[in-house]
């Protein structure tokens, strides 16, 4: 038997999706609507999963406020209310498509977590996306 | 680690639950309200998750715009306001529960998703219920 | 000060939008896919509230319990796993849209809510459209 | 006895809070993190509710199918996937709080609406903030 | 035309629905599962909805900020994780329906807010009921 | 490929975490609010997965109507409207986390499932973290 512990977060952020090397038409091809001039936003849930034995004497697989926390500090901090192609040095070079955020998110956060261990990334870009990385 | 991403649509259709070689009482006794004589409906709530590498250089595994163009061509303008009982050719003779629409949207959509390969579908008929197909 | 208290309840059912005094042409074009000949359906949410002072011996302006009670028997029984054109005896005649659904539900409701008074019921047919109904 | 009809709209854009003639430390006391210098960006969920008698023949306050054109048209063509400080020539000049989008929508919509008339706009900007215009 | 901005905010608390001068019979007959004796507890969601003109200079009613920590420093910090019916001075003498807190919350808002004024208090208890008071 | 459904269930409670044999002070760093004295409460959503062929007579993995009447018997009219730490005898002695929750359920619930096998309990405290227990 596996156990998990799942904890939401939100922010809100803005991005463009493009590639410098790339003509204005095949940005246009390949990233649609994304790829307009000035960038547009989104109000992304990560959700991130969890897994481990639960502690027999607190019940719990870790404690769910320094998860939290360190999401805050190492994250949403960083991300919410920003531009994701400037404003966010662990993003550089990162074109910020949903599945390249939560493989970012999850080199972040993989080697912070103790006890247990990440086991999945979820970000939910619009209520029609999401991606998701997993162990 | 897998990366896989899960676009979201909707369907409105009706529906009604029972075979023709039972009993009316056999019928009521298994599918209950939804063995009803003129049938009932709902609004779906249709999740494809496809998984498959990063491509480095568009940052997606694959291009949303094209799985969001195949799963409204081959599900849900073929689905979509219709009775799935009698409108519906690719499920002729299949009761349409949930966990039956879910194999049969599945058989329809995995041999054209490339590329990635089609990992999970989740049709959720009312908020109280989901069926699942998983690879 | 205006006190209110809103009541949720949910039914599945199917229904069809149509004139037949009207070509199939003119339903179409009227009414779109909602004129298919079978019939599709939904997941209605439909939204009860009634305002009325607040009893200071019980701190509520209406018994909860009973006003589920009476939305039930008055309305989810009689139309829950339903086809709306078919089957209501007083959805007769009425072409159930969204709009006719909400007022025929308040004519129903309406003298039979006590203590308090009826003040509004929507009905949301979709996540993208609601039908409201207010004195 | 008032019906109504609401419909949900949904679009992803950029912005910034900020004043020009202010300094950015007044800017960042007014307006927080909003008015970070390169922008951030929402999922906007945009609600247009129309008042009116219901038409006896089809059972409709007006055509939900011309309507949600028509505010795809006006509205949703114009600021999904854009950067509503510089690509919106209707906003030129509006600091684009939820209260100015709001009612910079109302007047974009309002002359327009017919049969019935414009009622309410809903503009939700997160899970936790909505602003209304109400006649 | 009116213009509203609404905020939403969530609490966890305990509560239990019986008058201490009432048989346990009749607490029961009124209040059914509310009134077992431990008590039980609920997600509570409340909306804060606030009147008044749109500042020109600024694009908004009143400072959200501003607004979202009154409403934590009033309400929040005093009965998130509480027990309604023992923790909670202003709520003394109380029966702690959803009603009654609308009002409560209603009276420690009315008298703060500025600039605008409290227009409408919602507050859902479960996804089934919400006691609202409006002005 | 694997076949799932999963139906989801609502109950209302109140609880507190904190273990008799460590300080107020221990119990306050390791629980935080969720030690407080009088217990606070949830609205919990209880999310039950089983996976198992599909009949091909009845096109169901198991009858959903059966299997919702064994998680109302079995779980919710025992924790619901109810005070975990005391009124649920199969929850003795557990410190009633979202983690043991979830594992309790599926010891409850695992040997009573037929046909199919039980797969996952997901068990959601707030909309910001839930337990999962898997296969």
């Amino acid at each position: 038997m596996q156990t998990l512990l799942t904890v939401k977060s939100h922010f809100s952020a803005a991005h463009r999706l493009y590639r410098p090397e790339w003509s204005l038409a095949r940005n246009r091809e390949i990233f649609g609507l994304c790829s307009n001039l000035n960038g547009h936003g989104h109000n992304y849930l990560l959700e991130v999963t969890v897994e481990g034995p639960v502690d027999p004497e607190t019940g719990m697989i870790l404690d769910m406020k320094e998860l939290k926390a360190l999401i805050d500090r190492e994250i949403i901090e960083r991300v919410d209310h920003k531009h994701l192609n400037m404003d966010v040095p662990f993003l550089e070079g990162v074109i910020p498509t949903a599945e390249n955020l939560a493989v970012a998110f999850w080199e972040v956060l993989d080697p912070k977590i103790s006890p247990g261990r990440l086991y999945e990334i979820r970000l939910q870009e619009t209520d029609r996306n999401t991606a998701i990385v997993r162990r």
